[in-house]
């Protein structure tokens, strides 16, 4: 399955995340899980144990540097296809539409 | 500010929605907006009233062919910031890392 | 359609959020639209100029008090259903569960 | 914690959702947690691992009756209250604007 992480520290007294946001950016490169980092959020591919082993040492990560964090997974979880989607996901919108898409 | 649309339609006997999707990325594509295509999103960079518009024009595309759409847009608007930020913002936390990251 | 809107001041120095949503809150109640608080978020009825007309409001009081606002618009948009639905989906599932549920 | 559950099944030739969800619905109110049925999702407290006990539970009967499931977990993890919060959140944020919000 897919699952998008988006974590936000509340509190932070700064507008940048970034600083708050660069262990949670280690653990996920470092989870041996297919990934992709995008402007709202990092999305992962693996099975549900994997995916919220990984976003539970996220959000508990976020939570020490931080007192109070948000915290949004949302799964895309489809039985008929059993190869990686991660790419072919967008790449199968980019042919129903016909032309190419920025990624 | 950053929006990231993601447009659902419910009802539609597939599992695979590209097909649904694909009059929606053409919008995009075409909106003159800058855009990102992710895998489980995608990202516009505009003011509130340009990206509103877009995300009008999406939801009643899907919503023609489809009885029921559930859209969610998630807005990320900073003050501080005047330059554009669909791919600053990545970097940003690339540097926080201190390492490569997968986009 | 039903839109709940959820919005998130960043760098607040403080880890409650209730003082900066204040006015946030007061417009929702004074928007005319029927709507209902809930623990992640409020949910509103209403079509889409008008809903969006708010959550601009919204959006703008919660960026004048902050440097950076990360805001949710979530829709659920139904063709066939004519009448008032915030009531209405949740009576729905209950029946389909057969049970009473908290709300 | 406080964990938003929104589950939705995706290919279901209907519109309406609720017969899909009932089981899940049931799930919810057999857990034993805290929870709260909305009209967008479903609000539960309890600690990371009763939470996603019960979401992959809600997931999985999803799954079985339907070839794909789009579930989002939206969590609001505060450190400095030890209380319970699912009432609380909207009691202070009706304090902080001065008048009775509609729930």
């Amino acid at each position: 399955m897919l699952a998008e992480l988006e974590i936000v520290p509340i509190g932070t007294t700064t507008t940048s995340l970034s600083a708050h946001l660069a262990e949670v950016a280690r653990l996920v490169a470092d989870s041996g899980l297919t990934y992709r980092v995008g402007p709202m959020g990092t999305t992962v591919e693996g099975d549900w144990d994997a995916v919220m082993r990984l976003a539970k040492a996220c959000h508990e990560a976020a939570r020490q540097a931080s007192g109070r964090v948000l915290t949004t997974i949302r799964i895309d979880d489809r039985i008929d296809q059993s190869g990686p989607r991660l790419a072919a996901k967008v790449a199968s919108l980019e042919r129903a539409a016909g032309r190419p898409l920025q990624r």
